[in-house]
C-alpha cells in the first residue's frame, strides 16, 4: 500500500520539536594549536598566559629618561641631556633602559652633538607602555563559546597561549539515495539524474563550520538503506539522507527511520520542502531531505543550519533584509508557508522585487535569487505593487548599482551583461517576461529599461506606436540593440517539409508566451496568411525563451517553433528565415545621462560588442547603439 | 639623519591613488574542476553543456498517460484506465514512457484492481518537466566575474559542466621585519615581541580569497631587506611588509621601496595607521604596514582589502551599520580621520556605543570591538550622548539580546559571563569604568545594570546612600554579587615591611582611577588614619583593574597597590587583608522580571557559581543573589 498523504506540521512547531529533541546533545571537544584555530569555537574560557607587553616598552621613537631630570625645561629655557648617560635613544617597542621611566618624543628634541636639547619637562610613565597595558596575565581573553576570528588568534599569541580547548567541528554524513543517481561526468541515459545535490549541501555545511563526508549513492533497497543508516550514524554527529522523502515506490526512508529510531516530524506545512523528515537515531539527528534541490536547500536552511549553530554554541548569523515592491502578483495557497525566491533591483530610490520560477527542481532559481520572500500559511499571497520583506541571500553590494532590464529575451543581452562586467561599477541583470511585460514594468518604474520588439500589425513598424500608446506625454528614447532574423526552427529531418507559415498547420508547434514579440510576429503573419490559431497543434504550449523553444524541438516534443538563428544553431537544428525584426531598448530620456546607461550605450556602440554579436549569426548590428526614435 | 616628519595624504586621495595605480593590473587565470570551485571567481561566462532535465520527466508520483485518453472524465463520471496499457506508474523524476505526455497525481486516482479511476481530464504536459525546464544547453549559467557559491556548483554540475576558467587566487607574501620579533612559543626576553601580526593578517587575507605565504622575520639590515623584497615580489601578486614603516633607527622600508620601485603614498592623515606606505615595485602592489596591530589592521582594511576585491573583480561586501548613542565624549584631533573601535549594547530600544582603548598596540581592543566609529578629519569629535554611525565588525546577532554591565571590575563578573554562555540566549558584556562610572551609565540608560562597591565614608555603609542620591524617586534594586576581601598587594620580598595603611607613605604605590570603589576605600582609610594623598609616592599613577595593579607590582614598577586576593594570587604576590566590602549589582526594579535578568540571578544563586567564585579565594558568597536593598 502506498501512503499517499503526509500529516504536516507548521514550520515553527516542526523547528522547535526538532531543536528541543537535541537540547542536551553536545559535540566532543579537542585541544588544538592557536595558530590553526580561526573559525573554531572555544569550549572553555581562554586565559592569558603572559602579559603584553611583558616588559615596560617605549611607545614612541625618542629618548628614554628618568623623568625627574627633565624638571625645569621650558619653552625658551632648554635643558641639555647627555646621550648615553642622562638619556638613551629608543625606538617604539624597545625596552626602557634600567632606571628610566619616560620617553621624550624624537619630534620634541634638538640634537646638538652628543646632547639633546628639550624645552619641556616630562611626567613619569609618559610615552611608556607599562607591563600588561594590553593584556594582563591570568585575565580572561575570550569567553567560552566564542567563535575565533583572526584578531582573536593575534591576542592569544600575544598572550603566549599556544593551545586551546575547542568544540569539535560537527561531522556530517550526506547519504544520497536512489537508483537514478549518477556521479557528475558519467554518460547519461533517460531517467538518470546527476547527483549534484550533495555538492551544494557539503559546501554550505563547510561554510557553517562542519566536516562533511559524502557517501556513494545508496540503491533503492530497504534493507541496504537500513544497514547504511545504522553504520553511518555511528561515525558522525548528524546524518542527512537525500531524496527518498516523498511517497514514491522506491522511497524507504520513512520506514528505515522508524525502524532505526524515532521519526520526530514527517511533513511540514511549507512549500517547497513539504516531505522533509526529522528524526533521532541512536540519539543523533537525522534529516530526510527531499530530492528536489530547491526543496532540500530550504530544509537545510530551516532545520539543519539552526541545529549546527546550536551544537557549535554560536549565534546563527542574521541575514540582511530589505523592503521592496513586488513587480507581479504572488499567489500562494493557504495552509502552507511558502518561500519564494526573488530577484531584487534598485530603480531610483526603491527596490523592486521579481519572483523567480517556483519549481522545486529549478536549481537556476537558486543561482539567480538575490533573496527570499516568505508568504505565511495564513496568507493567500500578495498583490502586484505590495511591499514585501526580502531576506537577502547575496551581499547587497551586488544589488545596488545594478541596471535592471525587463522585457524580451535576446542573446545580445547576455553579451551586453558580460561586457558590462568588464567595466567597474556597471552590472546588468535581465528578466525575461516578453516585450509587453517589459513595457508595463518600465511604466511601473520596476526597471531601468525594457528590451522590446513589438510589431504594429497596422503599419508593420516596430515599437514606436506601442511606446506612444503606453507613455503618452513622456520623454522616451528607443535605442537599437540589434536587428535580428526570426524564422522557423525545425529538425534537420523536416528541413524540406516545413518552409512557410502554412506548413505550421500540419505539424506540432511550440509557441512563445502571451506578450512576447515573437508571438506577435507569429500572429501578424498568421493573419496575413489567413491562418487561424486553432488550426495549429501546440499553439497553446508556451515557452518563455528562444532557447527553450529550440530545446523542445530538439527533444522531439514539437516539430517546429518560431525563434532566432542562434537558438537553432545551439541545438544543431534547421532554420528557415522569415522576417527581420528590430530589437530596441526603451528608456526614459532623463536616463540618457545616467553614468551606467552611458556605459552600456558605449558598449553597444563598441566594435567588440558588435563583433561578438555578429559571430552568433542572424544579427544585423548596423544600427546598434543608435537612437532610432525619441519623443 | 632621521626623517622626523611624514607628509600625509588624506584617506580618500591615498586610496584612489593606490587603486588607480593598479587599474590595469590583472591576475592570471586557471582551469579548475567545478566540484572544487566554491569561492572562486569566473574568468569567462559559463555556458550549459547539457539541458536539465535532459529528458521529459515526471514532476510528480503518479501515472503517466496520453492526455487525450483522459477526455471525458469528470467528477461523478469516473473513467477507468488499464495499468500497463493506458497508464503507467511513475515516480517523480522518472522518464515519461514512450507516447505519454502527462502525469496524473497519485492523490487524484483510485486504484481498482488492475485499473485506476480518475474523475478529471488532464491537459498535455501537465505534471511533466519538459527537457530544459531548468537549464537549456548553450544558455549562459553564470556571467564572467561571478563569485561561485554552493548553488552555482550544483547548477554547473546539473548542466554537465566539469571544468571552468577562473581567476587565480591572489598570492600574497607577508614579510615581517625587525630584530625584536620572535615566533610564538619561543622564550621571551625584554625587547622581544611575539610575531603575531602575520597570523592576524594571513587569516583575514584567506577570508578574502587569497593564498598567503608568511616569510621568516627579516632582520633590520637595509641590503638584506632590499634583496628580500626584490626576490619576493617576483613570486607573488602583492607584498605586505610588516613594521618598519615609522621613522625609527631600524626602519629601512621607505628607502628599500624607493630604491626598488615607486613610493605612491607615505603617510596618511588617519589615526591609527598614519605611517602606512603604498608602493609599486615591478608593477606589483607593495604595502608597508605599521608595526602596531591596530594600525596595521586598519590599513589592511582600508587599502589591501579593496585592492584584493578589485583584482578578484567582485564587489567588496558592505558591512552592516547601526546608529547608536555615545556613552562618553570622543575627542579627536582635527586633520586626522580617526577610526575608533567601540562596543555596542542594546538597552531598551536604543543602541549604546562605548569607545574602547585607542592605543594602536592594544590588540584586545580589536577582540572586544563590535564595530568602528569614524571621526572625520574635519571634526574635533563627538559629545557624550551624540548619535553616531557604527560600522559593525561582528554579526548583530551577537549584540542584540546581550546584557550590558557597566561599572566596577570583579572576577566574579567574568565567572558570571562565562556561566551565562551556558544558557541559551543569555549573554553578558562588562565594561569597567569604576563604580561611579557604572552609576552614571545606568542613570543615562546605557546599561542594564551596574556593578558597584561604594563605601559611604560617613556611615561606613555600602552603596545605598549613593543609589538614593543618584536615583531619587526611582524604583531601584541592589542584589549582592559577592562579598570580597580587599588588601595590600605587595611583592613576596616586602611581605614583612608593608602591613598597614601607614606603610604606604614610604613605598612606591600604584593607585586605581577616580570613581573606583577601591580608591574610595583607600581614601576612607587614609582619612581615618590621618594620611595625606601627597605623602604617597605613586598616588597619581592609575590603573583601571585589580589585575593591572597586581601586574605593576609584579613588574617592579611599584611596591604596593590596593586590590583583591585573586589578583595577588594570579601573580604569586603577597596579600595583606584589610577590609571586607560588598559588591552589588544595581538595576531598575522593573527589570527584575526581565527573562535575561532572571536567568543571571538564577546563576548567581546557583551552587556552581558560588563554588567557582569561592575557589578564587577572598570571596564571601553567603549573600550572593540576595536582594540586599530596594527602594
Amino acid at each position: 500500500m502506498r501512503q499517499t498523504y503526509l500529516r504536516s506540521t507548521d514550520v515553527e512547531s516542526a523547528k522547535s520539536r526538532w531543536l528541543d529533541a537535541f537540547k542536551n546533545y553536545e559535540l566532543a571537544t579537542e585541544r588544538i594549536a592557536v595558530v590553526d584555530s580561526v573559525g573554531r569555537v572555544t569550549a572553555e574560557p581562554v586565559v592569558a598566559c603572559m602579559s603584553s607587553p611583558h616588559y615596560a616598552a617605549s611607545a614612541m621613537d625618542g629618548y628614554a629618561v628618568r623623568s625627574h631630570v627633565t624638571v625645569g625645561a621650558a619653552p625658551g629655557y632648554p635643558l641639555y641631556l647627555q646621550v648615553g648617560i642622562e638619556c638613551f635613544p629608543v625606538d617604539t617597542g624597545d625596552p626602557l633602559p634600567n632606571g628610566t621611566d619616560a620617553v621624550i618624543m624624537i619630534e620634541h628634541v634638538v640634537l646638538a652633538g652628543n646632547t639633546i636639547g628639550i624645552e619641556q619637562a616630562i611626567a613619569p610613565w609618559q610615552h611608556v607602555r607599562p607591563v600588561g597595558e594590553d593584556i594582563v596575565a591570568t585575565e580572561m581573553l575570550l569567553s567560552r563559546y566564542h567563535e575565533i576570528g583572526p584578531v582573536d588568534v593575534g591576542a592569544m599569541l600575544a598572550a603566549s597561549v599556544a593551545e586551546i580547548l575547542v568544540i569539535k567541528r560537527p561531522h556530517i554524513i550526506i547519504m544520497p539515495t536512489g537508483d537514478e543517481l549518477v556521479a557528475p561526468g558519467i554518460e547519461l541515459r533517460a531517467g538518470n539524474i546527476i547527483e549534484f545535490n550533495s555538492h551544494i549541501f557539503r559546501n554550505f555545511l563547510r561554510e557553517w563550520g562542519c566536516d562533511v563526508t559524502v557517501t556513494l549513492p545508496v540503491r533503492d533497497d530497504e534493507s541496504r538503506l537500513l544497514q547504511q543508516v545504522q553504520e553511518s550514524i555511528e561515525q558522525c554527529d548528524m546524518l542527512l539522507v537525500l531524496a527518498g522523502s516523498s511517497t514514491g515506490r522506491g522511497d524507504f526512508t520513512e520506514e528505515v527511520l522508524r525502524a532505526s529510531g524515532e521519526l520526530l516530524v514527517h511533513g511540514v506545512a511549507m512549500r517547497p520542502g513539504k516531505p522533509v523528515m526529522l528524526a533521532r537515531v541512536q540519539g543523533k539527528p537525522v534529516v530526510g531531505l527531499p530530492g528536489y534541490p530547491v526543496s532540500a536547500h530550504l530544509c537545510l536552511e530551516l532545520f539543519v543550519r539552526p541545529l549546527v549553530y546550536k551544537l557549535r554554541h554560536i549565534a546563527e548569523p542574521k541575514p540582511k533584509t530589505l523592503k521592496g515592491y513586488l513587480t507581479r502578483r504572488l499567489i500562494s495557497p493557504m495552509g502552507l508557508q511558502e518561500y519564494v525566491r526573488v530577484m531584487v533591483g534598485q530603480v531610483g530610490a526603491k527596490y523592486v522585487v521579481t519572483p523567480l520560477s517556483r519549481g522545486a527542481g529549478v536549481v537556476t532559481s537558486l543561482v539567480k535569487a538575490d533573496g527570499v520572500v516568505v508568504v505565511p500559511a495564513t496568507s493567500e499571497g500578495f498583490a502586484e505593487g505590495d511591499q514585501v520583506v526580502v531576506t537577502l541571500q547575496r551581499d547587497s553590494a551586488n544589488i545596488e548599482g545594478r541596471m535592471v532590464c525587463i522585457g524580451s529575451h535576446d542573446l545580445a543581452l547576455d553579451v551586453l551583461a558580460d561586457h558590462a562586467r568588464l567595466k567597474e561599477g556597471v552590472r546588468l541583470s535581465s528578466t525575461h517576461v516578453g516585450s509587453m511585460g517589459g513595457i508595463l514594468a518600465l511604466k511601473r518604474g520596476e526597471c531601468h529599461f525594457a528590451g522590446i520588439h513589438l510589431l504594429d500589425s497596422r503599419d508593420g513598424m516596430y515599437n514606436v506606436s506601442f511606446v506612444e500608446r503606453y507613455f503618452p506625454g513622456k520623454q522616451m528614447v528607443l535605442v537599437n540593440l540589434v536587428g535580428r532574423v526570426q524564422g522557423l526552427i525545425t529538425t534537420k529531418g523536416s528541413a524540406g517539409s516545413i518552409t512557410s507559415w502554412h506548413d505550421l498547420t500540419n505539424h506540432r508547434f511550440v509557441n512563445r508566451q502571451h506578450g512576447a514579440g515573437t508571438r506577435l510576429l507569429l500572429d501578424y503573419h498568421l493573419a496575413q496568411n489567413g491562418i487561424e490559431a486553432s488550426q495549429i497543434a501546440g499553439y497553446s504550449r508556451e515557452e518563455t525563451t528562444h532557447l527553450a523553444v529550440a530545446c523542445a524541438v530538439h527533444a522531439g516534443e514539437a516539430d517546429v517553433g518560431l525563434g532566432i538563428l542562434p537558438a537553432a544553431r545551439a541545438f544543431d537544428l534547421n532554420f528557415v528565415p522569415l522576417a527581420l525584426e528590430q530589437f530596441d531598448l526603451l528608456f526614459h530620456k532623463e536616463d540618457l545621462v545616467d553614468p551606467c546607461m552611458t556605459a552600456l550605450l558605449d558598449i553597444i556602440r563598441s566594435a567588440s560588442f558588435k563583433d561578438e554579436v555578429a559571430a552568433l549569426g542572424g544579427y544585423d548590428t548596423f544600427k546598434s547603439g543608435q537612437i532610432v526614435w525619441e519623443s
